[in-house]
């Protein structure tokens, strides 16, 4: 595919379009919009535009698709596998002034947001009405990105990935219209499902101008807990037996020793230099829950557990789940001359022990700083190697050990990529995990955007 | 689009690629694959095909397509839109035989099953392991004609449409080739969702030959209950406060004094003859729900209910649900000389009362039997009417009261089918529902099956 390069004339043209504000070819600017929170390649875009209604964002691509020019979606730029790095050039779309949250309709457990709204934002203002909107990556991220991404966290284990929070879409297709797509019932099986195929798309078959989410009520109860356990895969079976048990955690955090220390340094935290779980789990009221925590202190007591600190309350719940949300930063401020690569593999419950084993073992043989945290109750693996920047036999050693950590949940009926998206950096996972149906995906793609402008170089290898 | 009738050549080449006794032009055996269990008119294919291996139906759609010979699916012909009549001829394929459970993981909540798989049957097979499968359609469906149609039921308030418990297919596609598709993972980022693109496309994107389904544990406690209410407006009042409040019924169902006289007759259930709420709750102990059933009578009772019957045994519960499912049928014999229509709208809870009101109002006015349950909890809907069997007048009048449901229903965010999908009745909403996105809907059917042969007549208008 070859694409135009911005001239002049396109550049009066997509500045005709927006506030004469709202568009920058400023290097900084273009710094900004090169590169998100992974460690792949910074890439220039031509071009930043700032949509403020969907109606730009529609003349936009229009224009783009007629002219050949790549388009790409930009929300906070947190994602972590180059998602949005624009490596075709061309124009950034940064939605960052579409954050209007036009609609909550608590009645029906539902709000209507633009792509720029910020999930926690969004959460800040259902708080005081009893609601929140589940799906929590951690990190700051748009309504619009975790759509494209299909974001998941710590909540998912309870209450589904973003994808199972959609109800309705407005996209900007690649000719520059406007489709809606779903229902606002919770329930229906009227004609294809086309919100499941954009949800995780990464921007690359169209671009979310407006969203109708599903909201869950706050939980009238909930409760914590803290379990030391004496080994990483002591912890791994202690979250088989808690998942096979049916107790529905809301959170089940798994974290190596090497990030209970950093956390301990940086947040004053106290706890034991152990493998931990954090736990947390949501009820109707607070007794329901106690038979719920017994059950999981005696399952890590069967593995051994040594410390299991239960009844926490709210704010030091909050200490504790903080903590692990920023330990990604934690990390990569340790090693200031170092740059992180995170493993995201997924399997199924009955393979986590195994892949946890496996993910052990790779870290104690790397001899590079390394770090396992894990959503186990998704049986959802981060392996962080933090590699050495420039180093590029240790870089090699790292992608080594990833492309094994693959295999492996391949093997065991997993996935490349459990919350993180394919962007760049899962591209060459995806024949292995898909075959055949990986034609039907690029047919798809090229049905909705046979000139491949969104998101060139992306999902698809 | 012209398709191939089907000559003796033809016929001798697929009976070719099945023993004998596994195709048949007779005409009993015709007849039984000419209707489901809707108004819709029978129409005759032109040979029955039963496959025992999916290399078989692999070979069978393969031929189909060079030959432009319609091929459609077949479970149970439980349906209730015409989803598998097959109205432009061809090979109807009976996947009665593919009925092998294949595989059940119970660490990972997970069966492998082919798509003749009655859930029933599986559910019989699942319970001694203390799982099971929730979608729970009512009718002896199978796996294949449930994944077809995104099928739901009493369950699917608390556990999802059918949808929500795929994770992997195996399918084939019009040209012939078997595509596996998803994860055994339950979390995953990885590529474009193409699961939920088949969950729901009635047969015309590919046909199913085995499914990884995901199961749940059975509840440790349940509690059911009966309540009463002065008037139906009434009953959907209190169903709406009751999902407001968050009781996560596992199920919620209404039904109207009609449902509960026939019921009564047929099943000696010695029910007032009122507007009637069935309920249903799962928890990890027997105390945990004494406090969520004494919440649903307090909001029954605001809404002015006369009784309230809790703590029901197992034996109980089964038998007002085995009723509740056997409802469609007990109508239909009250009525020997009339033919029965259903409605199945859903709405966002919100709109619910006022959808039920003005169903009340329809049944009044029109002057046909008439009856209305709902899978309440869901916001879905039934309005039945028993039209007299050849009387145009009256068909007539039920066609205009069903236009104006769906327009109802769609101007308050809702969807024209919530489960019986669309078939052929109601491929005549899917403009007004989907707008533009309908002809995506349609590049997405041409591009999987350009010669259109899979299903043809169905979903898209």
């Amino acid at each position: 595919m070859t694409y135009t390069k911005l001239n002049s004339t396109h550049l009066d043209r997509l500045g005709a379009m927006v506030a004469p504000d709202r568009i920058s070819t400023g290097v900084s600017n273009l710094e900004l919009h090169a590169r998100d929170e992974s460690h792949h390649e910074a890439c220039l875009p031509e071009a930043v535009i700032w949509p403020e209604q969907k109606d730009e964002v529609a003349e936009i691509v229009r224009y783009a698709n007629e002219h050949r020019i790549p388009v790409t979606g930009w929300g906070s730029g947190s994602s972590l596998e180059g998602n949005p790095i624009p490596v075709c050039g061309g124009v950034v779309l940064n939605f960052n002034l579409m954050n209007r949250i036009l609609e909550i309709r608590e009645e029906d457990f539902q709000a209507d947001v633009e792509p720029g709204v910020i999930y926690q934002d969004l959460n800040d203002k259902l708080r005081h009405k009893g609601l929140f909107f589940p799906p929590d990556p951690g990190a700051r991220a748009t309504l619009g990105g975790m759509i494209a991404n299909n974001a998941s966290g710590t909540r998912t284990v309870r209450y589904g990935s973003t994808r199972h929070n959609v109800l309705r879409l407005q996209l900007v297709t690649a000719d520059g219209e406007i489709v809606r797509i779903g229902t606002r019932s919770s329930k229906t099986s009227s004609g294809l499902d086309l919100i499941n195929l954009f949800v995780g798309s990464e921007g690359i078959l169209g671009l979310v101008v407006e969203a109708t989410v599903r909201l869950v009520g706050l939980p009238a109860a909930f409760s914590a807990a803290v379990a030391s356990l004496p080994t990483v895969e002591a912890c791994s079976r202690a979250v088989f037996q808690i998942m096979r048990a049916g107790l529905n955690p809301a959170a089940l955090e798994l974290m190596s020793p090497e990030c209970i220390d950093v956390m301990n340094r940086e947040r004053d935290l106290g706890l034991p230099v152990s493998p931990t779980l954090f736990m947390e789990f949501h009820g109707t009221a607070e007794g329901h829950l106690a038979d719920v925590l017994s059950m999981a202190q005696e399952l890590c007591e069967e593995e051994g557990g040594t410390a299991f600190r239960s009844g926490l309350g709210r704010d030091e719940r909050d200490r504790l789940f903080r903590a692990r949300h920023e330990l990604s930063e934690m990390i990569r401020r340790e090693h200031p001359d170092r740059t992180h690569s995170t493993a995201d593999v997924a399997v199924p419950i009955s393979a986590y022990p195994d892949i946890i084993a496996w993910s052990r073992q790779a870290l104690e043989e790397a001899g590079i700083p390394g770090y396992i945290f894990s959503h186990a109750g998704d049986g959802n693996v981060h392996l962080v190697f933090m590699g050495k920047t420039g180093d590029a036999g240790e870089w090699k050693e790292i992608g080594r050990i990833y492309d094994r950590l693959v295999d492996r949940s391949l093997a065991s009926g997993g996935t490349a990529t459990g919350e993180h998206g394919v962007g760049l950096g899962k591209r060459k996972y995806m024949e292995a995990e898909h075959g055949a149906s990986l034609a039907w995906m690029r047919r798809i793609k090229d049905l909705f955007d046979p000139n491949r402008i969104l998101n060139p170089g992306k999902l698809i290898p």
